[in-house]
């Protein structure tokens, strides 16, 4: 950590601050530049211990040099991570494929979208049970029956099943049902829940948050894997930014700069990363071109009575032309999907 | 509603989609414009038939006419709400100061500033005792023994205890000390979360999240409102844009904007807005002359030691400063603080 | 054009409104929905009537239902647009690669890298002789001398220059050197040079500001259209978010969005996009993916002692391999780089 | 400057970087950390010696301690700046009121809005002769003929003269009748247009662009302060986030933080900054709360008809009330408007 003094800073300032680093176990070095002074406080840990020092008299800045995660970290863990469930591989070299509705809505929808799916190449079936919805007024999912209802399809098809899970008390119950625990992205940062699909111990897509950092996001891993369960896929699914001809705004670069940082698989949400069904099909194909571990796609039989989100779901043969492009980008970067 | 059809729409397609909007139960108008068809829909309710509509043949965009929250609209309830706790009253011409510590850390420590926040003029008493932290490895809060600190303050001061609720879990306990929960910014769409704050009755201090829309605080909101409790504060902590010489973008015109469409009383929170405790007195101000109801503020007696937040803390004389200096732009602005 | 009344709009006001769109020569078609009142305004022209009418008394939104350009949209022209400049040929299914340093600096550097970005195929040399500089301290180019070198380059290699022109006062000089006039980000809304590009009539690359709209970048094309130039390359370079972790945010939707949008083709920068070296092939691939009819890609022979944005470009090796994992990405879309 | 070194950083590697830093005439002082080896690069000047090291081998990050500019440094001067210009006087206490329309119009709507100011107790007239318009189809101002009706308000009034210039070739012109050169936010990184404004030696009222950080505003200022033209004045206007229910995000601790880190005076714009009348009184009395220098108000006697901009533009009464509003918050803080 680097302590910058402000550029009048005085004897006394620079001394206690001395001291103050001291106090924390960590050895201060004391550089005296030509208009300034900095304390270099070495041995630095990886808690927040800029907090104590930032509001030091004559502090202008705290410089953190190291990271604050550290399960996820690629300094920690060299080789990729691969996350399986079923037939989902994701991770160290695997593509993954997760397509299906928005919500689940009945018996003839989400089977007959399990089957199609399936046969273009997708390995896991996602799909809605307990739905997060702004509005109190939406439909906010089938719940235990939906859950249900994916089961049928996974025992049809062998797809493993991806579905959210919204609160702490329903972890048990999706875990009978689902293989992997997807957390959303307006709970990024509800860490109870975090602390729970930790201790389920089942495989976790994580969704980053709209206004989530790199960092951010690392470290709700972190209270994921910090609980012993090692099986987490970050998800990049678009951020805010003043950008109003998206439905979010999706940064393509994370996929290079997680693959970077940590040793975790990184799965792409086209379809809530641009929120038009049109936009899809390019941005799964660069998804894969920026390399990306896996993909999560919303395929519906017949968008327009859609339930949930139909404006951002491939039908049935735009999803199958969708993995057809994909595949070949992936070819030719010598991976399959 | 308005759909707005693509310029070269067909006919078939316009007369699809104006059996769609009929199928909705809604009357069908179309307006033939000398480029574009677009079909108004009348008699539109508030839930999300946007979605049944927007993926339709044809369509290039579906515009709605009608705010998607009810009860939390300025068009339903004309007259301010005021929400009131122990001494504090916020909203419809009162302003309400919280103040206390970022956590609650020890009983000298919370008693010291407690004291002292009520000697200059807070009502009510602000102190985490469940803290959702970023990182795993941070300081988690004191939890049961920090609730029983903080009912120790309000017994000698007299003052509203404001705490954060993280989890479902927790409502009932934290409920048993606190006069208004607070859910926190990272949980403003926890929908669980806001569903049992709302049965519970409680006063409810509801942080908007640092990437959402002015819509999406208001149905929040709603969901609270929705299960029978009217007591809802809403508060504007800032922002996450590209600055980065604040912790947060703090956007002052969400208190007059919020005004206007709601009835809601409307607190702003300068010392998350800001992240520097330099910056807090100004933006104090300035909250106040924007027409806030209330502000709350994070205060330590000694912030250089504090475990968390120390960095925007004002200690106990600048916190008196700060409120001299509200004091004085209320009572040009014909208000008392 | 559609004029949302508010919900307590009077009779008057509803009437006068009406008679501010007929003195627009708009028709006016009022709507009574159960809530509101809305009234449609046929005959829309594409000039700002909606500032016209925002402003009204009961008015509450104005919604415009054309896009406010024309020349730039695909409604008026169907077929894509392919501007050419000696070898380097972008958009109706090419795809041209520009390549060189952020600054000339020498005619060693300058030779070397055009030798070396012809051997790997690029079409074009980019390479800055006028350099918009953040501080006044820093290198601004070698201006004159700059565009001599860049004209000894062609003259060897056969690539199309590409440089920026930063000032009306230097389009003609710069014209005289360069095959495509670059306007940089923070020009694309200096309306003067847009307009003195657009009377030189060479081929321009138009970067969208960093915080610019897709709107305000096809305005701004329009400006240079409108001058009877129809030879401008749309350029994605990133914007402004509240990321830091790269230089700004690559929004790769950009593509898709603006092929659907206008028949302008679009070229994207990964090298400002990112902002560091080691993220640009994959964002080089993903673009190409993403279906860029071109990149605009930094090349130093030594990027460590460059002059400018050496941190964000490829050496000369980098650049091979990220030109053949394009070549190997357009061919499995079936093109061609 | 600090060099990080990467976690794996080689002896060779770190070598090199101590004779980079050495080079460059510093002095490098290496610290080995537990974890990771930085070097300190003690002399640093303030140019931009950061991408001389950025892409050196090894290197995780370069953190510059100084920031870039300088004669607009509160470090070199204390004292605050005050610009003044007939009766305006902005800054070191002073609070300066420029008002009137977006653009000139006619010599009624311009004289009635100058005398109406006036005597509301505004100190300058803002109007546009020359209008920078996002649209080539929307009006662009009445040019010389604007100028010459701002002079002859002028003449009656002694309102000091503020408009805009939009390009270096029109500064000589627009300097002939104005008394204050506006800078748009559009052209905030017009280098030459910034050195012309410089040579001018006028007042220049420096506006931020919507995207750009605090570090990039004052390099603007310091390319005209370092023409040797002191009298700059910043104006906070607004930048583009996510928040679409106003024009713009008005970041008002923009105020207090400018203040610590310059001297030269700070104006806000709370007419472009929120994008709504409606809006406008309580933001400009926050702004003087927030401690701003002066304000910029669109004022216009019949906003309904205004050419540009009405929906955010002040009648005269409501101009007349937001001064007593504005007033009485500077009064309570011990200040005059």
């Amino acid at each position: 950590m680097i302590v910058v003094m402000e550029k009048g800073a005085t004897g006394p300032q620079i001394q206690h601050m001395v001291q103050r680093v001291e106090a924390l176990g960590l050895k201060a070095h004391v550089i005296q530049g030509t208009e300034r002074t900095v304390i270099a406080a070495i041995g630095e840990k990886r808690s927040e211990t800029k907090e104590a020092l930032a509001s030091g008299p004559g502090v202008a800045d705290v410089v953190p040099i190291l990271a604050p995660y550290k399960v996820a970290s690629r300094e920690v863990k060299k080789e990729p991570t691969q996350v399986t469930a079923m037939r989902l591989k994701v991770g160290a070299g695997a593509v993954g494929i997760i397509a299906g509705p928005c919500s689940v809505e009945n018996e003839e929808q989400i089977l007959t979208t399990a089957r199609a799916v399936r046969a273009a190449g997708a390995t896991a079936l996602r799909g809605g049970a307990f739905k997060p919805r702004t509005s109190p007024y939406s439909f906010q999912g089938l719940k235990d029956e939906g859950l249900k209802l994916l089961a049928m399809a996974r025992k049809e098809t062998g797809l493993a099943i991806v579905t959210e899970v919204m609160a702490t008390e329903d972890v048990e119950l999706v875990s009978e049902y689902a293989d992997v625990l997807q957390v959303g992205a307006r709970n990024m940062q509800n860490y109870r829940l975090l602390e729970a699909v930790g201790k389920a111990g089942r495989p976790v897509l994580l969704k980053r948050g709209p206004s989530a950092t790199m960092e951010e996001l690392l470290l709700a891993a972190e209270y994921i894997l910090n609980e012993g369960n090692p099986h987490v896929m970050l998800c990049e699914r678009g951020i805010r930014t003043f950008e109003s001809h998206t439905r979010f705004t999706l940064p393509l670069a994370t996929v290079p700069y997680l693959h970077h940082k940590t040793h975790l698989p990184i799965v792409v949400d086209p379809s809530h990363g641009t929120g038009h069904t049109y936009l899809v099909p390019d941005m799964a194909a660069a998804s894969i071109a920026a390399g990306a571990d896996g993909l999560i796609l919303e395929v519906h039989p017949d968008p327009e009575r859609a339930l949930s989100d139909g404006y951002q779901s491939l039908n049935l043969p735009q999803f199958a032309e969708t993995m057809a492009k994909c595949r070949a980008v992936a070819a030719a970067l010598g991976k399959s999907v």
